[in-house]
C-alpha cells in the first residue's frame, strides 16, 4: 500500500551517517516523534556562502521516516539554509504519497532539518 | 540510549521473509498499531502436533518494531500454539529493554502472533 517511492528510500536510504558535531561549521538536529515515540538525527555542514555542502541522518524510526529523512538529505544538499527552511512536511509526504497516518514521520524530518539550522547558527 | 539486543534484532533480523497464505497450514496475521500508524505482517506454519514448525514476519514499523518481531519469531518457532498464545508484550519489552515510549512496538508483535494463531484455527 505504499508508494514505490517510499519503499525505494526505505531500501535504499541515502545520507545515513554522522558529521563531526563538534565542527563549527556543523549544525546538528536532534528531534522526536510524540506519537510514536521515535528520533531522529540530522546534521548539515554549510559552505562560506551559506549553502548545505553535506548533510547526513540517522534515525530509529519506521519505514516512513527513514523515507522522509533520506528525501529530503536529497533535496537539502547545495540548498542555501534559507531556503532549506522553507521545507514543509507536507511537501514531503506528498511527494512520497505517505497515507495521512504517516504525517508525524515526514513532520519528523521537517523538524530535524529546522533544528540543525538552528544548532549551525548557534554555532555562529 | 537503545539496549544491544534492539540493535542486534534491528540490523539483523531474524525471520524476515512470507510464506504462503493460500497453505492450510499457514496462519497470517495482519495487524497495525493505532499510536502510529505501523502495520506488522506475521506467519506461522504449523505442524501436525499443533507447534511452530516455520514463522516469518514483514513490518514498516520502527526499529523496536522490528526487533520486537524479529525477537518473537525466534521465541515461538517449535513452540506450541497454545504456549504462543501466553507471550506477553511486556515480556518481548522487558527482554529488550525499551523504553515505555515503545511499549506499543511490542503490542504489535504481540497483536501479530494471536491474529495469526486465530487465522490458522479459523482455517482448520
Ligand atoms: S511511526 Fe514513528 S516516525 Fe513513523
Amino acid at each position: 500500500q505504499y508508494h514505490e517511492k517510499v519503499i525505494d528510500h526505505y531500501e535504499n536510504p541515502r545520507n545515513i551517517g554522522s558529521l563531526d558535531k563538534n565542527d563549527p561549521t556543523v549544525g546538528t538536529g536532534l528531534v522526536g516523534a510524540p506519537a510514536c515515540g521515535d528520533v531522529m538525527r540530522l546534521q548539515i555542514k554549510v559552505d562560506d556562502a551559506g549553502n548545505i555542502a553535506d548533510v547526513k541522518f540517522k534515525t530509529f524510526g519506521c519505514g516512513s521516516a527513514i523515507a522522509s529523512s533520506s528525501y529530503i538529505t536529497e533535496r537539502v544538499r547545495g540548498m542555501s539554509i534559507t531556503d532549506a527552511l522553507k521545507i514543509k512536511n507536507t511537501d514531503i509526504a506528498k511527494e512520497l504519497c505517505l497515507p495521512p497516518v504517516k504525517l508525524h514521520c515526514s513532520m519528523l524530518a521537517e523538524d530535524a532539518i529546522k533544528s540543525a539550522i538552528k544548532d549551525f547558527r548557534k554555532k555562529r
